[in-house]
């Protein structure tokens, strides 16, 4: 049992949740709860689980069943709260690998329903529109590199376990991709208030990728350039936007509706 | 110059952002930033605006044109820090009225298009609710009593300003209210896994009343029985939900896509 926060392990966790950087080097993560550390077991990612004492010696059956397969640590309760760094800890962590996609047979996708994400910042709406990426059926999400880390702790709450089943690929040069989708005939439509099409008028059926801004600044003019066409979605009211989360909603639900409309 | 904390006002701004018990007796709450304050101006529920000193000596021509029609008091930079209880607070701070509005009118509203939203609890989901009623162009939002409180500033924050626009009702029984929906003829639909119709299925353009449920828990029961029915949005993969904000939207903008597309 761990009982020290000195230990390394726990130093560990404890930088893998707060520092991106560390997480790019180890190419691991920290997911919490049961819930997510057997969707990690599920996918083969799980290197390592750590459980609060106080849980442990509650455990019931079906804990015991899932731990005898796994390699898993105890630690001191109090230790563990300091590990778990939010607020009402669920008793479990997870060292978990972060899964890798290539990107060519991510865009090889036959769904042809793509995402991409362009400086994307705010943890919860990415962790959202991850989980909404998975309910749409998309084929994969695709972000700039500066977006904010997908394995950040809030987003991975956020995702519901998506994180583990949406492919995405973090790009250097977001254009380069935009142009491999164009070559592929999908059309490349970014949202924007000053879109030249509503964004319902379109057909996304053979495949479409839709590109989201930053939440304050939209999509960029460099990308803008690139664009098939750029959709608006019409706002009644004096708002100048909708949230970056709930206007990707919108759109990927639109995807799915013309397609499931087409195929009945 | 207001220069120390233990001032009445100072204490009453804090209490008022903390506490919605004390929001509901005053029938105040504070809004953040130039853009709502002059939005609260607008709508003539400004009652005070609480400026910071080193934003006030700063200020260009446009602050001082707007200050000198309004109630204004200038706080000591630190003292305001204290006051803002946020990260990066904006420098100024405004105490406003609580809009309220009739039930009877919110019912009567000739879109006949109504958000209910039964126990939501996550103030982040109900700030992009409401933001997002007001670009679907809903009637108004009525939440039963228990829903988290709109005038936290997490909400406010949220709504992007919607919160002066978009109606909105507190109901003690939110069963009356969908009882006297259904008595005009508007049919209540209920967002759930198990719902009976896909979503977009349905004819919302003479009007229709979409219901969220409670993050964790859905639709209660005792609201599920006086539904018209229940409405499902497909979901790929294996999620058990959407994100409530996310499942409202696409409730809303279909309802828009709709009305707009007939009366094409």
């Amino acid at each position: 049992m761990i009982q020290s926060e000195s230990n390394v392990q726990i130093k560990e966790l404890i930088k893998l949740q707060k520092n991106a950087r560390e997480r790019k080097k180890k190419k691991l993560f920290v997911a919490e709860g049961m819930k997510l550390t057997k969707e990690a077991a599920f996918h083969g990612k799980l290197k390592k689980i750590y459980i609060a004492q106080d849980v442990y010696e509650h455990r019931e059956r079906e804990l015991d069943d899932f731990l005898a397969k796994q390699d898993y640590e105890v630690v001191d309760t109090k230790i563990f709260r300091q590990a778990a760094q939010t607020v009402t800890p669920q008793g479990m962590l997870a060292l978990v690998e972060v899964p890798e996609y290539s990107v060519d047979t991510l865009l090889c996708d036959p769904k042809r329903s793509f995402l991409l994400l362009d400086d994307l910042r705010d943890p919860g709406n990415l962790g959202t529109i991850m989980r909404t990426a998975e309910g749409a059926g998309m084929s994969g999400v695709i972000l700039s590199r500066e977006s904010v880390d997908l394995f950040n702790p809030k987003v991975v709450r956020a995702t519901m376990g998506a994180i583990f089943r949406v492919p995405f690929y973090y790009a250097d040069d977001l254009i380069e991709v935009i142009e491999r989708l164009k070559a592929k005939q999908i059309p490349v439509y970014g949202t924007m208030m000053q879109g030249s099409e509503v964004y319902d008028a379109l057909d996304y059926t053979n495949g479409a990728a839709i590109v989201i801004g930053n939440e304050a600044n939209g999509i960029s003019e460099k990308v803008t350039a690139h664009l098939t066409k750029g959709v608006r979605i019409p706002m009644d009211g004096s708002l100048e936007s909708l949230n970056a989360a709930v206007a990707a909603a919108i759109l990927m639900y639109e995807t799915a509706r013309q397609k499931r409309t087409k195929s009945d």
